[in-house]
C-alpha cells in the first residue's frame, strides 16, 4: 500500500457525485446532499433512478449517465450493491470514492470488504471506508448527521482523524460548540483502502494543520506508525484517544470493528515513543489538542495562576502540583510592579488572588506584570465574570496578552453568560476551559509536549552550564563594576 | 457553641432588611436587592440613608426606622460599620443576620471578626458569614451576583454548602445551565458564628435535601464533623471537594482565609470514616452530588452499557473496569429478550451496541429486557442523538425506564440540539453526563455509596449464605420436580 499520496482530492475535488441520494428528509442520502449543498461550491451530481430533481438538483438514473467528469463519488446504497457502483466508478475515472455504507468487515463480512479491495487494487481510484462518514472541511461536508442537529464547528487549526464516526461526530458537536475550529475530519471506517497511517502522514504535511487528534481502536501496523508520527511530533503534536485498552474493552472493539486491539501497555509505549500525546478520556482529547493546536509549548513547567475568585486558585494550585507543575514565587521585580496596581487587601504571590472586586484593567495590569516574569512560563488565568466589576472587557485583556508571547490558558467556570464570553476567548485563539482541574490538565499537556521537542538537559550538563553561566556573569559583574567606577570617578 | 438549632429563619423569615441598598446598577446593594425581590414575597425593607425610593420599595434611613418587625437583615457595608449595624440589629430584635461585608478574618482583620463575635454573644441572634455570599433557595436569594450574569438554578433536592462564596456560585452557575436543581445553597464565608457543622446538622435533618454536597478549604472541628456526617450518611449521602490538599494549595488557603488547612490525609480519612464521598475535583462534585441525589445506590458495582455508538460503548468498559466496576454478561432470557428486538447486525451483549440506525423504540426494548435482567444492578445509556433514526421520543423512554427501579444514568454528548435533550432528561431525574467516563464515574459513586451504607457481605459469610442457598434451592427443586411428576401422571 502506497503510503506516499496525495489525499487533496477528498477535501478539494473539482466535481461530486453522491449515489444513493434521497428526497427523503430523515434518510442518510438526504442528509448528505444537503450537507454537500452547503460546503461544496462545484458541480453536485446527485444519482437516484427513481427521481429527475432533488433539491433543486437534476438527479442522474447512474453515474454513467453523468455528462461531466466525476472527482469524487459519495456512495451511500446498501452494502449489496456497492461492489456495482464501485465498478462503475472505475470505468467513469472517479479519483476517490468515499463508502459511507455499512455491513462489511464490522458485521464479519469479510468477504465484501475483500471485493472492494480486489477491485480498487492496481487502479486509479482511492476509497475512504467503508462503514464511515467520510471528511469534513470548510469545502466539502459528507456527514450524514443533519445540521439542525450536529452543529459544525469554525474552521480552525485542529484535524481530527477518527475510527468511530459515532465518536467522531459527537466529539465535533461538543467542540462546535465550544466554538473550537477544525481544519479537517476524517472519519475513515473499516480502512479497507486508505488508513490511519496514510491519514497521518497527509495531514502531518498539511500546512493548514497544527495538531492531529486520533480516536482509534486498532493500529494496522505499530512499527510504521511509530515511523510516521516520530517524523510528525518534533513539528506537530499528535493527542491520541486509544478506546479498548481494557481487557473487556477490548472484547467490544473486536465485536464492534471485527479487529484485535492489542495490550494497553504496547499503545502506550507506541505513543510514548513516537511522542504521541496519549490522552486518557474523551475529555482529554480535545482540551489537549485545543491547547497543543494554539499555545507555544512549555519547557519547564513553571506556571503562575491568576484569578478573582481565591477558592479557585487554591484548587487550581492542588492540581498543578498534582500534574508536576510547579509555582514559583513571583520575581521582586513583578512583586514591585504588582504593588501598584492590587489592593492593599491581595498579596503579590503565585497563585495570585486579585480579589472578588477585581476588574479588566486590575487583570491587564497584573498579565503584564507576570508575563514579563523571568521565572514564569505559562499562565493560567481564572477570571469569574459573573462578579459585578468584571465585564466583557476581560476578553480582550486577555487576547491581547498574546503578545507577551507566552502560553495562555483560561479557564471560564459557569452558564450562558460566561459561556459566551468564553467562546469569544476561544475565537481569539486563547483554549477556555470550564473547571480550573481541566485547564490545568491542559498546561500539563503544553508542558509533556515541550519535552518531546526538546527533551530537559540531563542535571549534570545542567550544572556545568549553570557554573559557566556563572562565570561569566561575574566577569560581566566586574566589568561593569569597573565600568562604574570610572564612571564615577569621572 | 449550639450545635442544634433553627436555621429557617434564613430561607423563609416574615421580613427582610437590606442594609446598604444601592440605586447604582452593577453595585452589590443593588443586586442584592433585585434578587431579594425575585425570591422573596414577604416585606423587604432596603436601608439607605440617602433615599426615599430604590427600584419601586420605599426606603429607611436607618434600621431602627423600621416601622415592622424584621426576621433577617442583610448587611452589605463597609467592614468599619458592620458593628455599628450588628448593635442596631440586636437592638431591633432581628432574629437572622447575613454578613455580606468582606474585610474581616479573611484579611488578617481578625480583632473585627472577633468584635462582631463578642456583640452576638449571648444575644437571640444568629449570624451567617461574615465574607459571605448568603443563601440561595426559592423563597430566599442573597446572591450580590446579577441573574443576568449568574443564571439561578431550577428547584431540586441537592442542597450545596461552600465556604467560598465565588467557588459556590460559579459551579451554581455550572449546574444551573444543565438545569440541574438545587434545594439550599449556603456560602458562609468565615463562619464567625455559623459554621459548616452546625449547617451539615441542619441540612441533615432537612426533608427537601436528599444529597449535600460542600466545597471546603479547613473545617472547624474534625471530630465533630466525624460524628455529624456520620449520622448523615446512613440516610443521605454527602460528597466533599477538600481544596488545599497539596501544600502549596494549603500555603493558598492560609492566604484566602486565614486558617491552616489540615494535612490531606488527616482530611481523606475522616470523609472515609464518616461516610463522606469525596469529589478529587470541581467537576467530581457535582457529577456526584446530582445521581446521589436522584437514583438508587448501586451494591454490586454490575452495571450495563447502552448505546447506539459502538466506540462509546469501548470508551465505557474501559471507563468501567478502570473505575472498579463489572459489566457480567447478559443471561440467557435477557439475550432471548433482545434478540426480538435487536437486528442480526448487533450482538446481545454487554456493552450493548444497538447500532447506528437504532431508533427510541430498539431502545425500549433493550431497557426493558436489560433493566429485569437480575445481574444488572445499574445502567448507563449512551444515545447519540444526532443519528437521523433517533429524536426526542428517547427522552421519554429513558424517563419512563425509572419504572424499573434500577439506577440509571445517561450519557448525552454534543452540542446545542444534544444539551437541549439532555436538559429536559435532567429534568426528569435522569443525571446526564457529557462524556462517557463521567457517566462512569457518577455509577462508581453509587456504588462507592452503596457499600457506604451497607458494606460488602465478608467473603467467607457470603460462602456459608450461598451453601444455605444452594440446599433451599434444591430442596424446592425437589418438591417441584415431585409435584410436576405428580402433574404429569395425573
Amino acid at each position: 500500500m502506497p503510503v506516499q499520496s496525495n489525499l487533496d482530492v477528498f477535501f478539494t475535488p473539482l466535481s461530486v457525485a453522491l449515489i444513493g441520494a434521497s428526497r427523503t428528509p430523515g434518510k442518510v442520502g438526504y442528509s448528505i446532499l444537503e450537507n454537500l449543498k452547503k460546503s461544496f461550491t462545484g458541480p453536485i451530481y446527485p444519482v437516484n433512478p427513481e427521481a429527475t430533481e432533488i433539491a433543486g438538483l437534476n438527479t442522474f438514473p447512474s453515474l454513467t449517465d453523468i455528462p461531466g467528469e466525476v472527482d469524487l463519488a459519495v456512495i451511500a446504497v446498501k452494502a449489496e450493491i456497492v461492489p456495482t457502483i464501485l465498478e462503475e466508478c472505475i470505468r467513469k475515472k472517479v479519483k476517490a470514492v468515499i463508502v459511507i455504507s455499512a455491513g462489511f468487515g464490522e458485521i464479519g463480512n469479510k468477504k465484501g470488504e475483500e471485493e472492494l479491495q480486489k477491485l480498487i487494487k492496481g487502479k486509479n481510484i482511492r476509497m475512504l471506508g467503508p462503514n464511515c462518514l467520510g471528511v469534513l472541511s470548510r469545502t466539502m461536508d459528507t456527514l450524514f448527521l443533519p445540521r439542525e442537529k450536529l452543529k459544525r464547528p469554525p474552521e480552525g487549526q485542529i484535524s481530527f482523524l477518527t475510527q468511530s464516526g459515532a465518536v467522531g461526530a459527537t466529539i465535533l458537536d461538543l467542540i462546535g460548540f465550544e466554538g473550537v475550529g477544525i481544519s479537517k475530519f476524517v472519519s475513515y471506517g473499516n480502512a479497507a483502502d486508505i488508513n490511519e497511517l496514510e491519514l497521518l502522514t497527509y495531514l502531518g504535511k498539511d500546512m493548514a494543520t497544527r495538531a492531529i487528534a486520533m480516536y482509534i481502536e486498532t493500529i494496522h501496523n505499530g512499527p510504521e506508525f511509530i515511523k510516521i508520527a516520530s517524523k510528525i511530533t518534533p513539528n506537530k503534536p499528535i493527542v491520541a484517544l486509544k478506546a479498548g485498552k481494557t481487557e473487556k474493552g477490548a472484547e467490544a472493539v473486536l465485536s464492534h470493528t471485527g479487529r484485535m486491539a492489542g495490550p494497553a501497555q504496547v499503545y502506550s509505549a507506541a505513543f510514548k515513543q513516537a511522542g504521541v500525546i496519549e490522552a486518557k478520556n474523551t475529555q482529554d482529547l480535545f482540551d489537549f489538542a485545543k491547547v497543543l493546536s494554539s499555545q507555544p509549548p512549555i519547557r519547564s513547567g513553571r506556571i503562575a495562576i491568576i484569578t478573582n475568585g481565591g477558592g479557585f486558585g487554591i484548587l487550581a494550585t492542588d492540581s498543578a502540583v498534582r500534574h508536576g507543575l510547579e509555582l514559583p514565587e513571583l520575581s521582586t521585580e513583578t512583586v514591585r510592579a504588582l504593588s501598584k496596581s492590587i489592593p492593599e487587601y491581595s498579596t503579590a504571590r503565585n497563585p495570585l488572588d486579585l480579589a472578588g472586586d477585581a476588574n479588566s484593567e486590575r487583570y491587564e495590569a497584573a498579565l503584564k506584570a507576570v508575563a514579563s516574569d523571568k521565572n514564569i512560563e505559562g499562565i493560567l488565568v481564572i477570571p469569574l465574570v459573573q462578579t459585578p466589576e468584571l465585564d466583557e472587557k476581560i476578553v480582550d485583556v486577555l487576547r491581547d496578552a498574546k503578545i507577551y508571547g507566552k502560553p495562555i490558558v483560561a479557564c471560564m467556570m459557569g452558564g450562558d453568560y460566561t459561556m459566551k464570553h468564553g467562546r469569544r476567548l476561544e475565537a481569539f485563539g486563547i483554549p477556555v476551559y470550564d473547571t480550573p482541574e481541566r485547564a490545568i490538565k491542559a498546561l500539563a499537556a503544553l508542558r509533556d509536549y515541550g519535552r518531546i521537542i526538546a527533551p530537559p538537559v540531563p542535571e549534570k550538563v545542567e550544572e556545568k552550564t549553570v557554573k559557566k553561566a556563572k562565570k561569566l556573569l561575574a566577569k560581566k559583574a566586574k566589568k561593569a563594576a569597573k565600568k562604574s567606577v570610572k564612571k564615577k570617578k569621572r
